[in-house]
């Protein structure tokens, strides 16, 4: 779970409301048809640009970047030094009862080899080949995020455009003008929030969440592979903390 | 065919004209010689910066792009290991008459090669030349599609310019002042209409598609090349299915 | 001749007058002063930019892409097959009175060291570097117009400024703002026509014209390399078709 | 200390500050729900951009930025000259009474690893880490400004749109469109004004301080590991002279 | 001595004062209090981006730039085939009374090296890390002046909704509107004006400099170290014209 992702924008929108609130005539700022322009042209034009399936990945490729637990750097360091103890005390068939404990497919899908015999390099193979493909999704998620951060102020303002054409078409009855222009300008505020206060952040956040979790799997990957080969406890932490810096590595004993 | 393209388009240009009918006045938005300065003008730059063949030519691009019909990878899989089995069981020269059941051209020529028992290495490189060329069309088209982008906006504030320099010219009498400034205003609407909703997404998809066909075309090639080498239906299909991530890697048997 | 940019710049200038003077009163599209601030101080700050050896180059190189006739692949291949059976039944001295016949002095510098009888290595070292000071003599010039594209609607601004400014001072005679407001905005119409319509989309084609030419004077110093180290006409035609695509190539004879 | 650091921003909110009041009205300029949107949204934009560690840490970047002391390049050579001297008079025990003058503590830990009698490599391995995780933080940080720099004006333009629309609402009562439309603004100059004059700047000064401080610890490294090597003083000094260029080296002899 | 960037600036401005003098009223385009908010801040924002020795140092370089002379490439050649003669024929110390006749303090650095006797290694160290800081030198010095293109026209705008928000707050009395922007649009002026007449081109004049006297510098390292080495006038010759293109090399021949 992400906290500052959700702090930011619950309190990017309590800021901006406020502030809606506080000038007066909020109502104004809720135009369903401004709305639909800005919004929906931004998804037809994403949904030109990409295929159907990368469309409708984004969604759960963006609430898997808030919601999902990625488990601790000396966590994974840990557990795997008592799998290490315990594949060294017992054989690797006594992990088997371990994946029941462990929620992350991946991990999961990499001790079932371990257990099954299968040699170190056709683990590491297989499992850096999902980490590729993990990658992958992840950029092409980013890449979906900032073009509607690019799409959403171009429609704003496409949208800006029509109101200004037909409000101009009225321009001999002034009391309608500020009515009209007001109205033209709130789909240019409803791309600009939406790209600056979503799409745009949303997308660093996701090349941030990326990162963070290959490293973890590429953790995980070593570890499994060094007990497959047979490595004892202290190997296996070694070869794990080689991922993270000198200053933030402890002491971890086998635990079993 | 590409639905999300097809829908994208669709979808928006109902968005747009349903925001344009509700507002009332939709008669204004339709002026040809705003149209003209717009696109022509865009097109006019587009002739300077290409050639006359490559701007030709980008129509069958965007053409084949949203209604070509790439085979899917499994399909091209059973396919291929269907052809090793039948080389395997009858000879090259039994492939000949399932050269007519295939559509794509890339692929008959393929096998019009190992018919002809071509060596393997001949083969490989005069397919890969062919995919080179077509990889350079592609990605000529995407800059092609890209520059339209760019110069539609340009033509549009062009078109705003001189829309209003003629206004201008007229301010004494105000009744004129809306109904010119509307007119200015419509050739920067075409131009961010037509490229934020046409031209930029269109570029992105093309350069997908892309990526989809070169990798269906690789893995023609990869299978034609092991049949040419003798290799059987299981080693084409391991060969074949490097391409594809493991999850999505299904056993295929051959089915003849 | 390149058809395409003379196509472009015409249709484009026809494009843009016509909806001129369809508007009405194409008088005020011609101030000479509004002129000479856009691109007068474009072409000061490329004088700035850049030093005036290349600043007066400029030109030669743009009038060169335009006008100069670069002999098709097909073309060059049949005339150096012609040489090549020529020098393998009379000797590279009969060679000497093709040379009158061709037209391009890169062409006959490199013919003139084959029937010299230069090294077939020192050919290639001294057409290589020519060649080289070519692509940068281009890729020069091709910064210079993009520099221009970017400095004229800058220059177009700061008219639109001096203009708006002046006309500010008078705001107590209304009938002055709108002819005032409208040259000022001359001079961005001005900057941003000259960069859409000329100086971008010329870079644009001079990159284009530069890969041709290059290729055809890299087809020519392989050809007369070949034929200078006693390649048979069949070798030559060979080493020459490497240049270009599968498809387009053609079965070419000696023709003497 | 960074003087051109101070010395810029004071000066510049000077001159800016006497442009206002000079200008009379400055109490228009001072309004606190401007204030809060555009520095509001854009803190919000930058939590879900970063991660919460992230965002705290960058305060601590730049106030080190600006107020740390690098020594001088002059100062380390004679100072690890000096420590090359004592430890081939005295041994490296004796080095341990040094520790305590040593303010900065990545040079404290080097001489401690010195004292113990660490390999060179090893002590080479483990502050190359440090070294690289701190060019880390540093590239971050510059990475987080650079966004507020691009987050300030936008959340700026939101405010201005959010009080555009609320003033055009109001368009009946003139005197309050002149007052509403100088809030309005407001927010866009907050936000140009803190891009231009703090976070853009401040990104380029971190990467300038990250360049020198890195080539500071860089030195350190060399020394130590020379000493940790058993070299004489003359040739610790040649080891860290290579990092300066030619005509600003001089002569340092040990002085103990 | 560069003729094009005095050219440039003098007729650049002779054609912006020209268009403010025939449009009536340049009193209104002289404003100190204007020009001290775009200049000062860009200066202010340029110092913190930098540090001071930076900042101080780019009015040298810039100086440099325009006055400095080079010699020309075939002027260094003659030079260095003399100086071979006399290497030939009276030894090294005999050139020692040559080294009063260069102005280059690069170059007599060099001579004097090769005067004392040094290795040509050792020549070659030393005057390729000047060159390679001069190099450094320069390019830091383009950057600086990209920045202060890129800060004049922000704060430009910064100035000019200063002026904008304190001329709302008198709308009431409308004959001071038209003044009131007229001079906020004075700082954008100012900022256009300067960035795009003085530091964008200037910073591309640096760079095109700074390739040109690299060049030379690297010509007269090979030239010296070829003397040094003890190559005859025609091998230095043949040396130094590497550099050059093939239709610019003449035969030079020593002359002393």
């Amino acid at each position: 779970m992400d906290i500052a992702t959700i702090i930011g924008i619950v309190l990017g929108f309590v800021v901006i409301t406020s502030a809606i609130v506080v000038g007066g005539g909020w109502q104004i700022f809720i135009h369903l048809p401004s709305l639909a322009i800005t919004i929906g042209g931004m998804l037809c034009a994403t949904l030109i640009h990409f295929s159907l399936p990368q469309f409708l990945g984004i969604f759960a490729v963006v609430k898997k970047t808030i919601v999902a637990k990625i488990p601790s750097q000396s966590e994974l360091i840990q557990r795997m030094v008592n799998y290490a103890a315990i594949n060294r005390r017992d054989g690797a068939l006594a992990l088997e009862q371990e994946i029941g404990k462990v929620g992350d497919l991946f991990f999961v899908k990499g001790l079932q080899m371990l257990v099954d015999g299968q040699e170190s390099e056709v683990i590491r193979d297989i499992m850096s080949l999902e980490i590729h493909n993990l990658e992958d999704r992840h950029s092409r998620g980013k890449k979906i995020l900032e073009f509607m951060g690019a799409a959403a102020p171009a429609f704003g303002m496409i949208g800006t455009l029509i109101g200004l054409i037909q409000m101009l078409r009225s321009l001999e009855s002034p009391e309608k003008i500020g009515s009209g222009m007001a109205v033209a300008l709130l789909t240019t505020f409803y791309g600009a929030l939406s790209a600056n206060l979503i799409f745009i952040p949303l997308a660093g956040k996701l090349a941030l969440y990326s990162k963070t979790e290959t490293t973890a799997k590429e953790m995980i990957v070593e570890g499994i592979c060094a007990i497959a080969g047979g490595d004892n406890p202290t190997a296996v932490r070694e070869k794990m903390q080689a991922f993270i810096s000198q200053s933030r590595r402890e002491e971890v004993k086998a635990n079993i």
